[in-house]
């Protein structure tokens, strides 16, 4: 009987397997893909713009490890924090990914007792959501951050960060924008101002967030129905949080008789208003708007929050501008460095983060619409030969142009036919071919074909670098 | 009782959160760094070299997520797969950290269907391995590849490979290295020729490996005494691994009545003899070394396998240069990609992977040992004021100045001193102060210094974005 049992195991272990190999899964994970060169040349654009403006603002950079100690990231998300993904404990410390580039920033200038820098980071975070890749929502995803910390004076730092959302927004051309501006402040004194108890701020908090999406009526029956606010309180909060605008609404509501009782909320005002002039300066009011019912979408920002979105006419005769979504976003967060401090010491912060998945996929969509062509390489020179054995003569001039900084490739064939060469021209769109051939390793020359116009010239050896310089140069 | 001991649990708890805020770390996960600015600067230059080589040959770029499904990375390593970070099961697929960029390279690859490719990707892998910090040895550190998949003619993208490591350790300037050659078909039969079963060949292969640390003394005891292999194998394999050299010795080897007898050994010394015939058409032949004790360092490798280490004169007075460890390494790769497909087609593929921590420590070190000041940002001038009450002129001028695409700073403060604006740009390098005062406003124009001259000028307000741009031209 055990022989036979073993037997059985045997072949259930080999089945077992079989079936392992049938079900394997050539996969990314879940949430996450690849980027191919094609999608590779279209972030380095979109990047690249995001750097300039960063430099432009006289911003460093710094970088910091994918994942940190659990604990580092322990207390920082509120209702988040189960969107974190954890490492498997092997033995020694508990790590977790890091869920956004802010925290790690908080925890590494604490670490280092750094009390003022602007710097900026751009990394990938990670996050357990409910992935929707074609809206650009993904599980690993790229951030780029922009933070300003130390002890300066009021709005100076956080009317910058609005003007580079601004300059960033318009240098991608991605089409009208608006950057909604709000201060927890604000939020928290109307609250208090409206009856809301203390303990029902964060959750009422979170139905005035929905407003963008759903109207009025919905959100307030939820506050009333599901979270037990007053039909009062209610009401009192839906005459402020449907306000929108510019200084003079900031200035109605100094004058409020409730709103300028409280503390917290003319604080709040004060700054905004401060705010308001520097933008004015900037000459970038037009597409700022102070939104009541934008809503800190983390727990530790504690003054100004602001939210860019891009407006999207869908249709030309559909007269109000429909939201494609958050493009950026960022705030003030005064008290998330001393959390890390041993002895609680404060540095203030701001920053900006632009979320440029959303940017790859409209710019992505946009170049799929388009007719342009765009190359994934930056070869100047195809390197071939007209007829058979010269391999190694192409090898020789191959190696010749790289030595010299030219960007030259060739087909790693020994005999390619000369038609297989230009069609990989065209297909790659390299501009130039250099052609050697039996008559011209006699001449000393070597052919220079420009692909676009196939005219063709024998340029002498020596010069050949410095004519495919001149003829690549814009 | 039940009451008091109620109280002893709460105080306990209280305790508890005293000791854990207490033992709270501020640390980065073991094996892992932060880059600050000055490191980041540093590693920009090195990246820049890389780059610019891998777009010189042509290549794409690619990237993938930061990980895997863990039955991706599974039988890919060998022994190394206990040094791959797990994430923890949270709920759906089990994934694991990136242990190299080649696997999922090769995932890629069949996923997607390519037969055809030259990329290069620059990311960060993740090994649980023992980190020696002070030696550029992380457990979260970059990797730079550059990998040739395709059928193509023998040697031709493989010669490639050793003239872009050939290209980099050059114009980095890390001093002189040396690229060891060796093929996983050569080991192969020689250890068959020597004797050695079929089933030692990988712990053989290791300890082989060491040679270029212990002496053949200890190397050969390993294999008799702790892996059993008969002295007389051990003998006859000492006689071959201690060889190195050129096309000479690959000529001598071909004629070796035993080694010639081998098909592997045979082929692999053939296509040895080829790449060397391509190398010295690149004129590298100088720093590449036909080593026979170089051993596969990972499973995966079919075929030529190579190393790159930098020698270093540790002392004037020694005359063997000490060799300061591995800085690149790769080889060719024919199975990985059939390991995806489930057809298990073949794509062949060599690469090329640039140990970038190991240069970014060097670099590290020299500058620090230099005197050169490294600067963090590009910023190019300072917008000043010399009186109070200016803010308002600052914020407009910057606006102006970030508008034109100028590089610019101000201090956060509003009525910051001119002494510490011009000490700002004395301690971070920014070369130039525009100055606006109450008589500059009403002439209309910007008061330009330049820091290291401490030399003024008025400029025109309409002039002074052309001027800044000239004068911080190179």
């Amino acid at each position: 009987i055990a022989k036979e049992v073993a037997k059985l195991l045997e072949m259930k272990a080999q089945l077992g397997e079989d079936e392992g190999k049938h079900k394997f899964v050539l996969k990314t994970p879940k949430g996450t893909r690849d980027y191919g060169p094609k999608q590779m040349a279209i972030r380095e654009r979109a990047f690249s713009a995001i750097i300039s403006c960063f430099k432009r603002h006289g911003a460093e950079v710094i970088d910091t490890p994918v994942f940190e100690l659990k604990e580092t990231l322990t207390g920082k998300y509120g209702e988040d924090s189960k969107l974190i993904y954890d490492l498997k404990d092997q033995g020694g410390e508990l790590l977790s990914l890091r869920y956004d580039l802010t925290v790690p920033f908080a925890r590494y200038l604490a670490m280092n007792k750094i009390t003022n820098i602007k710097r900026y980071h751009i990394a990938k975070v990670y996050r357990r959501d409910n992935p929707a890749m074609t809206r650009g929502r993904y599980r690993e995803f790229y951030q780029c951050d922009f933070d300003i910390a130390g002890q300066f004076d009021p709005m100076i730092p956080d009317a910058e960060c609005l003007k580079i959302v601004h300059e960033i927004l318009s240098d991608l051309q991605l089409g009208d924008f608006v950057i909604k501006v709000n201060d927890r402040r604000i939020l928290d004194g109307m609250f208090a101002v409206c009856g809301v108890p203390d303990s029902k701020f964060r959750t009422i908090c979170s139905s005035v967030d929905k407003l963008d999406k759903v109207p009025w009526e919905e959100v307030r029956s939820e506050m009333v129905g599901e979270k037990g606010l007053s039909p009062e309180a209610a009401d009192h909060i839906g005459e402020y949080v449907q306000l929108h605008g510019g200084l003079d609404l900031i200035e109605r509501l100094l004058q409020d008789p409730k709103l300028s009782q409280n503390k917290l909320a003319k604080e709040g005002l004060g700054d905004m208003k401060l705010l308001f002039e520097y933008l004015t300066l900037f000459g970038i009011t037009g597409k700022i708007s102070f939104h009541l019912s934008l809503a800190p979408r983390l727990d530790y920002y504690t003054g100004v929050i602001f939210e860019a979105v891009l407006l999207h006419q869908e249709n030309e005769h559909v007269e109000e501008p429909v939201s494609v979504g958050s493009v950026a976003g960022g705030g003030r967060y005064d008290g998330l460095v001393g959390m890390f401090d041993p002895k609680g010491r404060k540095v203030p912060c701001v920053g900006v983060s632009i979320g440029i998945e959303r940017i790859f996929s409209i710019l992505e969509q946009r170049l799929e619409a388009s007719e342009e062509k765009i190359r994934t390489t930056e070869t100047q020179v195809l390197v071939a030969s007209a007829q058979k054995k010269l391999l190694e003569e192409r090898l020789k001039l191959i190696s010749e142009l790289w030595d010299a900084g030219i960007k030259a490739e060739m087909l790693y064939k020994k005999n390619p036919k000369l038609l297989n060469q230009l069609q990989y021209c065209e297909d790659t769109g390299i501009p130039l071919v250099a052609i050697v051939g039996e008559q011209e390793l006699k001449d000393g020359v070597v052919k220079l074909r420009t692909v676009a116009t196939r005219e063709e010239v024998n340029v002498r050896r020596e010069s050949l670098v410095e004519e495919i310089r001149i003829r690549t140069s814009q």
